[in-house]
Order: C-alpha cells, then sequence, then structure tokens
C-alpha cells in the first residue's frame, strides 16, 4: 500500500492525538488496539488456556526480559531526582528480581519454579540464550533506558505491564490475559506453580502499572515531555509484539 | 615545587603499582595514607568526640551524598550483567534508602533522625543546597556512573566505605572513623540517635565493603581493566577528601 506524505502526517497526528486526555489513558487505548482488539495478539490466543509448550516458551524467552527488565528500570533510579519515582523503582526490582524473603519469592522465582513444574530444570532455563526477536527487544530497551529521559523509560516499561491490567476491559479490551478460570483452586488445567506466577502479575499488576502510569503523567506534564514519551511507548509496544511472537517461537520447541 | 618528566612518570608509577597484591589491597593502602595516616583527614579528627556543630555539618551535607550514591549504585544495576553484582547493590540500596521496614530504619532516615535529635527540624535539613565542594563531587560521581565501565564505579564508590572499617587499624590506619566509646550505652557524649546512625556504620560497613571490594578484585581482573579501576579509585578519594571538608564547612555555621 502506497500513501501519499500527506495521508501519512494526517495518520501520525491521529494516532499521537491526545484528544485532551491524559496521556496515561492514550496509552491505555493504544495498548488495547494492538493486545486486546477483536483479533487479540496471537500469544494472548494461547494464553487464555495454554499448554504446556506455551508456557514453557514463556518461561524460556521471559528470563531474559525480566534481567533486562532489572536494568532498565535501574536507569530510572539512576537518573531521577524524583523521590517517589526512586521508591516505586525500588520496590518494583524488589519484587520483579530480590522478593522478601519469606514472605514472598521473587517474581523471577515464580517463573523458573513455574519452568521446573513443567519439567524443565533450572540449569536447562537459564543456559537457554534468547531468540533473535528477544535479543532485538532486549537490546533496544537497553538503549532506551541508556539514551532517553527517564520518563520516557518509565512509560516503555510500565506500559507493558498493561498486559496483565483486568481494567482494560471496561475500556474496550476484548481479552484478558489469561482465562482468569483456569487460576481456580479446582482447576487443575495448569500446575500450581503456573498458578502461582500468572496470579502475581494478576493480582499485583492492575495496581502496579497503574501507579506508574500516573507517575507517567505527573512528570510528562512536569518536564513537558510528552511527545517523546508516546513515541517511546510505541516502540516500546511495538518490541512487545515481536517479543510475544518469540515466545510462541520458542513453544515450538515444546511441541509434541 | 617543580618536578620534571620524567620524576612525574616515576611517581605515578610508583603509586599505581600492585607490587603484585589484590587491587583492594591497593585501595586500602590507599585510604589509609589519605584518611588516616598520621595526620588524619580533618574531618575524621573532628568525629573522635564530635561536637553538635560537627554532626550537624554531617547530616547537612550528607544528606546529599547518600541521594547520589543510590543513584551511583543503580548505574552499577543498570549495566552489569553479573547476577551477584546485581543482588550487592539492591542489597546496598535498600540498606541505605528503602530500609526494612519494622526490621529497621534506612541510613538515609537514621541520618535524618541525628539531625532532628541535634535540633534541626527535617524540613529545614531537606531545603538547604549542598555546599559548593559537595555539589562538584556529587556531579563528578554523577559522571564516573554515567560514563565509566560499572567496576570502576562500584570500585569508586564503595571504596568510600572504607572510612567505616575498623580493620584498616591493623594495616596501619592510625585511627578510626571515631572514638568508638562514644557509642557506649553509659556514654552521653552524643544522643541516642547519633549513636544509631554511627553504630550502623560502625557494625555494617567492615563487611559491607569488604563484600564489594571481592567483587571489584574479580570483575576488575575478568575485565581487564584494572588501571581504569584504579585511576577512577584515585579520583574519587579526592572528591571525597573535599567533600569531608565541605562538611566541616557546613559545621561552621552551627558553631555556637
Amino acid at each position: 500500500m502506497k500513501i501519499s506524505e500527506r495521508e501519512l502526517v494526517e495518520s501520525l497526528r491521529d494516532y499521537f492525538d491526545l484528544h485532551g486526555e491524559k496521556i496515561s489513558e492514550w496509552m491505555r487505548a493504544k495498548f488495547i488496539e494492538k493486545f486486546f482488539g477483536t483479533k487479540p495478539h496471537p500469544f494472548v490466543t494461547a494464553l487464555q488456556h495454554p499448554t504446556r509448550a506455551t508456557l514453557l516458551g514463556y518461561v524460556v524467552e521471559h528470563q531474559h526480559f525480566l534481567r533486562q527488565w532489572v536494568k532498565s528500570c535501574a536507569y530510572i533510579v539512576a537518573k531521577t531526582d524524583m523521590v517517589d519515582a526512586t521508591l516505586y523503582e525500588l520496590d518494583n526490582i524488589n519484587t520483579e528480581f530480590v522478593g522478601y524473603g519469606s514472605e514472598g519469592p521473587s517474581h523471577y522465582e515464580l517463573l523458573l519454579r513455574m519452568g521446573e513444574s513443567l519439567g524443565l530444570d533450572r540449569t536447562t532455563i537459564l543456559e537457554t540464550p534468547p531468540l533473535s526477536d528477544t535479543s532485538i527487544a532486549i537490546k533496544t530497551w537497553d538503549q532506551i533506558a541508556r539514551d532517553s529521559h527517564w520518563v520516557e523509560t518509565m512509560a516503555a516499561m510500565h506500559g507493558l505491564e498493561l498486559i496483565a491490567d483486568r481494567t482494560l476491559v471496561s475500556e474496550g479490551a476484548k481479552a484478558t490475559y489469561f482465562d482468569p478460570s483456569i487460576l481456580r483452586k479446582e482447576s487443575n488445567e495448569v500446575t500450581d506453580a503456573t498458578k502461582n506466577f500468572l496470579r502475581e502479575g494478576y493480582e499485583a499488576d492492575a495496581g502496579h502499572s497503574k501507579e506508574a502510569l500516573d507517575l507517567v503523567d505527573k512528570y510528562s506534564s512536569r518536564f513537558s515531555n510528552t511527545e517523546n514519551v508516546q513515541a517511546t511507548f510505541a516502540r516500546s509496544i511495538d518490541l512487545f509484539q515481536n517479543y510475544l511472537m518469540a515466545r510462541l517461537e520458542r513453544a515450538e520447541q515444546f511441541t509434541e
């Protein structure tokens, strides 16, 4: 399809028009459009009632994502002078990677346990390098965090947590990340370790990503860098789309 | 004093010569030379039995140091791919700035409480901008963390924790950071909040800085960047020397 310069300019203007709303509302709408439309992202479709292969594809690629997640969020801490952003990110990194001792393992640890519960040992998981699309996405997120304003990085990273935000349904999302019935105590569709991993995101990310997006609203307005934040977020969800496809590509390896 | 080029080269070679020892041993020796020689740094002398003014000078300047500390260490987390370094730095940032809930306030919080116990309210402390020497040092530490290899940043930052390392005495230090008798329960020389702040460093930093310097030994050797690490550490202790003078300069303001 060939489009004229004028059409391109107009379509870009349309895409980035906030229509007087907060940037976080625009982000939510764009996220729904890309991942939860009438044709949801193929990984979302696969995760509704996931096979062992889908979950193992998730585990193997996502360990790399979470390592980069910590690094990207650490760049925010390194660059911001705002105490609320510092404390938010440190809490987030602790939850994702460090854990809270006896109170609860990190999200990263829960991911590895999910893999083990599906018969893949930890050493194998940790030794498997990322697929090319995962690798490209990770490198780009690293570069975004290193070179962009920290508010852009916040939008780029925490915008992705919308994937597990159930409240998007009331704003037009046609699906949730997975069918919540698989978490039920009486359901045997997935292993307990899988439930523990998925539940963490299911329960935490709605409020968690909201808090981050509130900070994005506040500081993109204070630093007057809304357009850069939008552009970086748009780039990030493109990367995420490819990264989710890499999970499915990896899953093929585990298909019986 | 005018020295020839040859003398300069020889003196530099002397300064950086590891004499076959680990880089951490060289760092310890250089630190002792600069801060704990026969004529200890004036702030160390003042802290042996500190006046209220000395402690308030400490509080007001050090709040800025600790904010930068978090940022510098976050750069290490952002840049390293080594899990032991990541976990070490996150634990360190949590102790310094986040705290462990009911288990214990952060080092930053203990500092502010020390200031309050000496009659300076928190708002005044937080609103006081740093003195010029503090400000220059902080900007340079930020630049080091942003632009240098993470192992250099580790040496630059955690090398400074040697200030509270009591074990340096067995390696030739002529003084400790303060006279430990002021921490005694029966002593009324300093407030309880002051004891709590100083004790934290006194008890933690010996082992804490050792763990960091072990990582510096390990990774400076693995990345073959020993000379850069040495140069950055040397620069950092120069900055620290000036920064400690700024604490004394600030103390003058509180001298009755």
